[in-house]
This record gives structure tokens, C-alpha cells and sequence, in this order.
């Protein structure tokens, strides 16, 4: 199991087998990563970097699936309406490299509106 | 551009030209993930199904992105944390199917802890 | 128990008496308030209309303590920015007004941006 | 303006004034709870604690607001569903004291299934 099309067709298989496709209109499936998300960032409530990264070891299990979770329905919300999820990402780098110029950004994490006007 | 190998790569170039790799730290990456899955869920909200069809349609350029500002998030974070994501969503599925078997779940959205015990 | 500045000295007095304020930085509130929504969420993930009604009804403790904790949570962060929460309530009320004039949005749940210019 | 009934009323005619209850189902109030979290949260994306207290003083009008936001939709749906709000608070606190006594947990901000058994 290696590709992005292989799991994408034993996600449908899933679905399928359960009759739950019914259920997986666009607006569910945004709440569904939604939830998924704030299980992955429960781990981190409270916790200092020291305790972050302590946690990422100690409960490498369990935010493995946390991430699987939000990954398995991206990857079926983005198959469900005829994305190709590794282009999109492709394309929204390219985006993100005229936004944020490595020259003029570099070591920064301000949003692109916060920059001065070049 | 097809394989999630590249689009890593790609990431991790694009993060190491602008030396970001000190804001993406777990607890924060997490975040991230959270504020896009919100982004993707705004375009629904208020939404009845036919608006919902309506809108993935109208705005498909914008969710698309939204989806791939997610995935980027999503993959980076597996990668820093040495998780092979394709590999995670498989051994998760074959969690579900034990959770939810086709049989006893089909046509049923309840989640797993509402079934009668077998 | 009726009011916010009580309800506030109970919510103080709980997190001195455990010595929790050293975690309750504003970031981390922030991010707890995310997570006890996405538990509020969680109730209505799938369910259609008739669904949704039925929920509030056979799981309304449930229901309750999720907001209960949001409000908790959000209170203390107001009190800690020392901002008036029912006052700043107000105010945000009264932008909301110019925002969406009621003769002009009546009916319509489409964000301000998304209507013709006047 | 000082009292949560008081804000209750205005909430709730600002709404019919718009003809706005038809949207305000509990899922949708959910969502819009969500949503207003991570704009909330959104200020502290990358942010170490120096910087988080920096931001709560430049932006803490925009922060005063997405309080406000989480507040008055939290407010609705109470009073949609007939939940004395502050009440509710109360007897979440009564809950939280058993959950975790000061004794056993002060200082510490793990929760309350990762403390050993008594």
C-alpha cells in the first residue's frame, strides 16, 4: 500500500460497504477533519515545548491516528469532488511562493497582509 | 508532480528556503491544521444540502485550496514526526473495520460506543 | 448564582486553588475554547434536521456542560485580558447592526461581503 | 447593559429584525461557535508566550471582538435550548471540583484520566 489512489479506493470500498456515502455530503465531511483536528490538538493543550515534544513520543500511537483520521476523510472529501489532492497541494505551493518571497520573508512567521508594501 | 515523496520534498524545501522550520513545531503545526479545517468548514456554514451542492461547485477554486492548505499542514507534520501518512490511513482503516463492521453498521451513522453490545 | 462578575470570582478562585494560572496563558485559552467547541460539534456530526432536534433533546446534559465549558473557559479569558464580556458583547452588537441593516439582509444568511454594493 | 438577560433580548431581536432564526439551528450555532474559536485562536498561530502577550495588547480590539462573537452566539443557542447559561457554569464548576479535588491536582495540568487511582 503506497499510493494515493490505492487508499483512496479501499477509503471508498469503506464507505461503500457500510452504505455511508449518504452521510458524506461535502458540509459533514468539513466537520468531520474539523473534530479530527481537535483531537490531534487535545495533545498539545496546556503543554510548554519541552512537554510537546516529550507528548509526540509517549503518544506516537495515538496522534498516528489522529493524523490518519483527518488524512482518510481529506483524501475522501477532496475524491468526492474530483480533486487531485497532490496536485492541489502543487499548485497551492506555487501560490504560497508568490505570497511569501523566501527573500522577504525568511525567518519571519508574520501573515503576508502584515508585510510592508515592497 | 504525483507522488506524496515530491509534494514532501517540495514542502520541506519550501519551509527550509524561508528557515520556518523553528515556528513548526507539533503543538503549532496542530493549530494550523485546526485554522484551516475551519477555513474549509466556513463555506458551509448556515448551508442547507442544495446550498452546500451549490456552493462546492460556484467555489470549488477556493475549497480546493482550502483542501490543499490541510494536506500541506498534514504532511509535514507526519513527515517531522517520521510517520509514513499513505501507511498510517491504511493500518487506521483496518482499525474502522474492526470498529464498524459492514455488517452490523450499515446504513447506521452512530458512532461505535452507541451500539448495543454484540 | 446569577451573574457574570460572580460566576468570574468562582471561576478565579477554582484556578488559584489548584495553581493553574501558570497554564491559562491566552494562547492556550484560545485553544481550549477550539476544543471544547469542536465537543459541542461533535453531538451534530451527520445528523440531519430531525436528527439534530432529537440530540438536543436525549443528550441535553451533555449539551449543557459543552457549553458550559466553552462559557467557562471564555469568561476567564475576557476577565484575564480584563475586557467587560457583556459590554464588549454590546459593542460587537452594535457593528453587527451596520454590518448586515436589516432591511437589506432580511431572510439572507450571505456574508456582508458577498452583497452588492449599496 | 450589564446583565446576560439584558444581551439575551438584544441578541434575540437583532435576529428576528433579519428574519435570521431559520439558520440558527443547534448544528449551524455549533459551527459558527467553531468557526469564531479559530479566529480567535488565529491570533496566536506561531506565537511563543513573549509574543502572545505582546499580541493581546496590539490587537486586543480584534481579540475583544472574536470574544464577543464566541460569546453572543453561545449566548443564542442557550437560550435556544432553555439553558440558564450562568446556572449551567455553576454546576459545570460543582462538576470540575469533583473531577479535580485542589488537593490532588495543584500545580499539575494533566487530566483527569492520566491521574493514577486513588
Amino acid at each position: 500500500m503506497a499510493s494515493i489512489p490505492e487508499i483512496t479506493a479501499k477509503i471508498r470500498a469503506f464507505r461503500d460497504a457500510r452504505d455511508w456515502a449518504q452521510f458524506h455530503n461535502p458540509k459533514d465531511m468539513a466537520i468531520a477533519i474539523s473534530l479530527e483536528s481537535a483531537e490531534l490538538l487535545e495533545h498539545f493543550l496546556w503543554k510548554n515545548p519541552e512537554e510537546v515534544a516529550s507528548r509526540v513520543t509517549s503518544h506516537l500511537d495515538e496522534i498516528t491516528d489522529e493524523i490518519a483520521d483527518i488524512a482518510i476523510y481529506l483524501t475522501e472529501l477532496a475524491d468526492n469532488l474530483g480533486i487531485d489532492l497532490v496536485q492541489a497541494m502543487d499548485a497551492k505551493l506555487a501560490k504560497n511562493e508568490a505570497k511569501y518571497p523566501a527573500e522577504k520573508v525568511s525567518g519571519s512567521s508574520k501573515k503576508y497582509t502584515e508585510y510592508p508594501e515592497a
